[in-house]
């Protein structure tokens, strides 16, 4: 019997209840977030998303592939993003100076201002629906489980 | 100083470091898997998720709202998405006898032929990319962790 048509490894019941509830709960997070945001500020949860990666940079800059990068998203769908977020006025896009190829987006002052309006409302949510409802030690096991998922994803 | 507008309680190096984690892995997760199924079957994973939770129930039926609930999914979004199943055959929507108002939506046998072909693609890749690389005791603290999100939200 070769790999191929061997039977998969269904999961066991430990590891079915596992992956259920991180999937469902990872989606119920995700939207009660996204609609905080959009209901408060009009902002989807994505959006809010670029907007901090840029602030937290020097220059308020970042190379789009270095972005796409970051927020685990594919270039063309953040190029989609990006040009929303300019006509919004929250972000503008630039070339780079020392490299022909590339181009970064910057956050605008105006983005500025609705992320310093958005966030308190935003870390409120990530607190009161996840944060608050971890110990010190189930949080060590999210932040080592979750870093080990991202450097397996980040190389396949 | 009145609670509206105190300063938000920002997160904690620690948690901040379990937030970021999580929210990366889970964005690349989704992604890898959705990647996976639709290269492999053309099928998204949100549609794969629909057939699971059907093939699971008696007679292969049941309630659009009681499945959108399952599903962390409201109800227009959940109706469009059986639009698209059904024009592909693998649902099909019928008046549920004991109740007026409800719809139910129920598997055809394509669909579980769809499903049985799929699933061997899926597990696999839930597995690869998150089951196998948790411990015993990380599994325990995932299940535990998200199924109180789940009824903290539930709830909201």
């Amino acid at each position: 019997m070769t790999s191929v048509s061997a039977e998969p490894r269904w999961l066991e019941p430990d590891e079915m209840r596992a992956w259920r509830a991180y999937v469902i709960a990872s989606e119920l997070l995700r939207q009660q977030l996204n609609r905080e945001l959009q209901e408060k500020h009009g902002l989807a949860l994505p959006d809010y998303e670029v907007l901090v990666r840029l602030s937290e940079r020097e220059g308020w800059q970042m190379r789009m592939s270095q972005l796409a990068g970051q927020l685990a998203s594919s270039k063309s769908r953040l190029s989609h993003q990006i040009s929303r977020l300019e006509k919004a006025g929250f972000v503008r896009r630039l070339n780079c100076a020392e490299d022909a190829r590339g181009v970064v987006a910057e956050l605008t002052p105006k983005g500025m201002d609705m992320l310093r309006t958005a966030a308190p409302v935003h870390v409120q949510g990530v607190r009161e629906h996840l944060v608050d409802l971890m110990s010190p030690a189930e949080q060590e096991v999210v932040a080592g489980l979750f870093e080990r998922v991202i450097e397996h994803l980040d190389l396949t």
